[in-house]
């Protein structure tokens, strides 16, 4: 079953760059189509042996899919509250909504085979498990759920080889553990069950898909590919057209950015933008920097420390560049990235920190909160959304919930990633030049320069009135993007370190 | 501060009779108007010293209010998931939607003053504490909230002649502990802990109404008709008029109810519907059950094995009053009854077993569902909102779902209340005597009846789909309402016994 993941396939970087660029619209265009029709739920499971690198194809999919509808679940040891109820209500709980995309790792198939290899489970069980997995799948598939299962697959050879590159570098050694090589020992049986799992379950579906896992390029563009094709052929059978981007391409004849008004300078305003990054410089210091932020989280992991980085910024400014690069190294198990979008209904029907407090992790944790409460007194302030009353009262209400969160001992640190107009203008114009970036550049983007001056002093009141002893604002200048993510990164360890040396 | 709540008020049967009345319609109406205006949430905190009756002031609130728009919270210890975040995350978290009540019970203001009491916070922690409740209850205040905090008070002589009552009762024995007779021995002390976290906390935005608890119709009035005082306040100043309920009033002309068509007899029609139940036999057997119920959940919320009690039925078969009659002995922190209505968006946006799957809740809990998963193949078949690919299937996954529920260790209920529809007829025309039933029946209750003889059906076949081994269903005649809750206890307590012997 395996023998046809074992031919070496691979991809140099231009064939992957070119498929890539292709991808990646596709992907984004099916994405709007999905998220706009709300038509059905896609649910992707990556599985593999370790060291197939199931972390780095989520990264690639981080990268290339719009992450405000994508959610990703990896699985623990279940907790107090999941060992209370059925196996299977944590799946059913963490299903992503329709018009979303779930990707799961260690979930249902996981477990099961593990115990089976352990000798927890007998015959009889797994049969009795992999009948339910089916009835699962088939239930939300009835239900109209796209599902897609990929095996990360590696050879006996090729797996010690990534196991032993894995081990040699310090920021990914914690990834191999004892377990890894049990299983690599008897590489045969492992390898006989997984197939005995993946023939029993491999419905019409719930298809498995086997990727050869040698080449990184290779396995992230065939998942990718995948992913695109089920999901367009969903969206076909459904009749789904895509939506009319006509206005997704043209930048208006005028830029819409008033003179700047007379008044004092801002805290933005003053912001020194100077301050750049080499590149060879750059490649060094990220590495370093992200080892020693995924040290300083496995640490916090360990003492049950969670932490909560806040996100604003304008347009263009590049937080989902800098958040990428602060979770590439960590554990998807112990982060999760909330895209602040449009509240639910169910949000709607609640005070505004509501949907901010339900988020708030367990202990040992990371959320990134992609833009975050302050939208109360940025964009609800400045498009009149919020009353005057409204956004002045919430400075203190924020202040409180923070208090709370720093009091209990959460890690929390709050960026503002700051661009000048020129910057942000430069950078809409260079979108334009690529498919998939041009895709995600809406009139609303240029049209929102209308307001630059409303929001600039909008932010300068945001961080005088919250810019507190516990949680204070660091202010990042955008401009060079090598030294914004740095800056970052840099912030991040510092605010780990303080709390974990028991300084705060 | 307590004196005028130690005045000896009290209301004779007829009085309280005739308030009752016409609160109950006030209360339907104002709940009705703020259910639809959806303009704000209702927030009501019940504290006082034990005895004083707060279980039996909310199974009033519960006979009272539209339950399907109320929820209500009692705090027990913080579960491993609380524990790891700030405190006031689970308040948060069960905060009631805009539209809804919410009773709380044992919670932000029963910890505090309990720790302070026992030497475990200090003054300076305790000043503190106060000032973020007060806080928390500005923020949802200013964001509309209608927040009402009554304190049951009962004098020390009739706080130790309640607490004795309780103790000779079998069925209420419980219900007393130690650390009530530690707070009595103390009662001046305790008080004046109270009184300073009262005045401390009495704002105007959230206000403490004592209450004279001595005479129970005293004080359940008293607290009903201060919320409809408040709720009505509200309602004025955001101009929110009363639904225009002409339709509640009358009957159709012709009962639309059609003739039954030719066909084999079903399950619902061979019911026996003779059975009935002597008024006094009735009540002593109502109390030994209710007792011998209570006894049986408190021993399986020790051993940690929950239960799930299913109800469905026709209008007016008496749902409600069975499932008050099965938690009125119950302790709040332990059960909670799901109403099912329309599901809210992000509910829509999942497989419909989903939400469901939601409320499970964690070991040595009860769930009751008023309606449940079943709609599917009752008015979702019926009025055609389910295809018949749809309800069809459901019957395996509904078998699915309650094997894992069962395999799990869950007692699982299903009952089906079945009432002839001569019977409905004569308790929709009874309905229209008196004005807070008269408002609840809608014109819609008597449009059902066209499609009595397709749900008739659609019941016969649920039962011969789903009456499973390990999921049983009873089905109650309930033409008695008598005879119909003795077999609802009657039955939920075999089912206990038979798991906690073993035997299941």
């Amino acid at each position: 079953m395996f023998k046809t993941a074992e031919l070496g396939r691979s991809l140099s970087e231009d064939e992957f760059d070119e498929r890539a660029e292709d991808l990646r619209l596709k992907l984004l265009i099916a994405q709007d189509q999905l998220q706009r029709s709300k038509a059905f739920q896609v649910i992707v499971d990556l599985a593999g042996v370790s060291g197939a690198g199931k972390g780095m194809a989520v990264n690639a999919l981080h990268t290339w899919l719009d992450t405000r509808f994508l959610t990703t679940r990896s699985y623990t040891e279940p907790s107090e509250e999941e060992r209370q109820r059925p196996a299977y209500w944590r799946y059913w709980r963490d299903l992503p909504r329709k018009g979303r995309i779930g990707l799961f790792l260690r979930g249902r198939y996981r477990r099961l085979t593990m115990d089976f290899f352990d000798g927890k489970v007998t015959e009889a069980k797994l049969e009795n498990e992999l009948d339910r997995i089916t009835a699962f799948e088939n239930e939300l598939s009835a239900d109209g759920a796209v599902i897609l299962k990929f095996w990360l697959h590696l050879g006996r050879d090729a797996q010690a080889k990534r196991l032993k590159e894995l081990e040699s570098n310090p920021a990914t050694s914690w990834r191999v553990t004892d377990v890894d090589w049990k299983h690599w020992h008897e590489y045969d049986r492992y390898i006989s069950i997984v197939e005995r799992v993946i023939t029993k379950t491999n419905t019409g579906v719930a298809p498995w898909h086997i990727v050869e896992s040698a080449d990184g390029r290779y396995r992230d563009i065939t998942i990718a590919e995948t992913i695109v094709e089920a999901l367009a052929d969903g969206l076909r059978k459904r009749q789904i057209e895509p939506f009319k981007a006509d206005d997704h391409a043209r930048p208006p004849k005028k830029d819409p950015l008033p003179k700047r008004p007379a008044g004092p300078p801002t805290i933005l305003s003053t912001l020194d933008q100077s301050e750049g990054a080499d590149k060879n410089e750059y490649q060094q210091q990220l590495v370093e920097l992200q080892a020693e932020h995924h040290v300083l989280q496995r640490t916090a992991r360990h003492r049950g420390v969670s932490s909560i980085y806040v996100f604003e910024g304008s347009d263009a400014a590049g937080k989902g560049g800098s958040i990428r690069r602060l979770v590439a190294t960590l554990d998807a198990r112990n982060y999760q990235v909330i895209q602040v979008a449009a509240p639910t209904e169910e949000e709607a029907a609640q005070h505004y920190l509501w949907r901010f407090w339900r988020h708030v992790s367990a202990a040992g944790r990371l959320t990134v909160f992609d833009r975050s409460w302050y939208g109360r007194v940025l964009v609800e302030r400045v498009e009149g959304f919020a009353s005057q009353d409204e956004w002045r009262r919430a400075y203190a209400e924020m202040n409180d919930f923070e208090e709370q969160l720093t009091e209990y001992g959460i890690v929390l640190a709050k960026f503002y990633l700051h661009i000048t107009p020129d910057e942000q203008r430069k950078r809409f114009e260079a979108r334009l030049e690529t498919p998939y970036k041009r895709w995600k550049l809406t009139k609303d983007d240029w049209r929102n320069r209308a307001r630059w001056w409303d929001y600039e002093q909008a932010v300068h009141d945001m961080v005088e009135a919250t810019d507190t002893r516990h949680a204070p604002w660091t202010l990042i200048a955008a401009n060079d993007k090598r030294a914004a993510r740095l800056k970052v990164l840099r912030t991040a360890c510092e605010a780990l370190r303080r709390r974990l040396n028991g300084g705060d």
